[in-house]
């Protein structure tokens, strides 16, 4: 699949995974071929590409396959190296890689509260707020734009799922969870990454996610989880 | 906490993910503290060192703190450069990165063959056999003596864990999992592993390692998962 330096990324529209690597790809200016996956019936194409988790992002370069979000942005930041995404200094990069990787592990916790009912929403909220006050924390008191400094880096991409996904799950579990009292900077970062036209132009509608995620909650709300 | 050259390493005794950071510290030729962590008794200095996660390792190095033990390697690799870790070229990179954060997603399922029994036990080993596999094809066929090449690095490091643990966890679970005639690279690996002075010589020991395990099944045994 491929020529030596076309490059392909098998997603999902609604995937913030996969806008991860388009966003990267945009600052970059790499151009792709995006090919949209039905990952309800997936594809052999995508099997064959991702044997180990046949889950989308998929990025090809010429002959070159990588699964893995974050390992596709690492992968893009080092084959283009123009506009890095990651910090110069290692400790630097290290903390981007850690918050990365911590929140990431959450997800399935953090989506509870939009999920889920009575005490299983407790606890995902709780876990929301647990993590959102750590990240308020990485930002308070810096004068930077973004996590990655003036302009956006790896981290903003990242987690930037949380300034236009999270508001829709917010609507979707009728619960508040970015409080703007709260968290003040990470609040303004949102506010600052929905300003920048790469991420504004580039959402999933809203309207779309609305009425898929309304679907996907009550798909989830009839098979409640193992207590 | 520390002086500014200094690096001290909080650690427990039997934990993969701390003797990846001891050795790769070794590799480099880095002198260190080695702080022992009660992790049924965790310390304040622990808690307060890393307050996301509250486990070791956690990566002391003049002020700076680190914790996670992919990401502790990726700095140490960063911040002394030579005998690297990580292959130079992206592509190899993004690979060693993607097997190691795949099979350690999987290492809560694929230790179920130790711990459980029943259907259980099943289940963790359909899963080991299928991660191994997967790790086996990498290997064969190719004239590499380590995953990192001629010599050991990032992704041996990670997975170091299969050679000197994996056999402690088939004795305490009396399952067969590293089977040598299905996965006879991956057993030649492990044996070259072994004979490094660098890990012969760094192992927690077996008897240790064996009252340890065979305790732990017993408290796991006596509070089963939830189907």
């Amino acid at each position: 699949m491929g020529d030596k330096d076309t490059v392909k990324v098998l997603g999902f529209w609604v995937s913030p995974f996969v806008h991860r690597v388009l966003w990267a790809l945009k600052i970059k200016g790499v151009d792709y071929e995006y090919i949209e996956e039905d990952i309800f019936n997936k594809s052999s194409t995508l099997k064959e590409l991702n044997p180990v988790h046949q889950k989308v992002p998929v990025l090809v370069h010429g002959q070159k396959v990588l699964a893995e979000s974050m390992v596709i942005l690492e992968y893009i930041d080092e084959t283009w190296k123009h506009c890095p995404l990651m910090p110069q200094d290692p400790y630097e990069r290290a903390l981007a890689r850690f918050w990365a990787k911590s929140v990431e592990e959450k997800l399935p916790e953090v989506s509870g509260a939009t999920w889920w009912r009575g005490k299983e929403k407790e606890r995902g909220l709780k876990q929301d707020i647990e993590i959102l006050e750590k990240l308020e924390e990485q930002l308070q008191g810096k004068s930077n734009l973004f996590f990655g400094g003036e302009s956006i880096g790896y981290l903003d991409i990242v987690l930037a799922w949380i300034s236009y996904m999270l508001p829709v799950w917010e609507e979707v579990g009728s619960v508040k969870i970015l409080d703007t009292c709260k968290f003040p900077a990470l609040t303004s970062w949102t506010g600052r990454l929905l300003e920048l036209p790469l991420i504004r132009d580039n959402l999933p509608p809203q309207d779309r996610m609305l009425e898929y995620f309304h679907n996907r909650r009550q798909e989830i709300l009839s098979n409640p989880p193992r207590t």
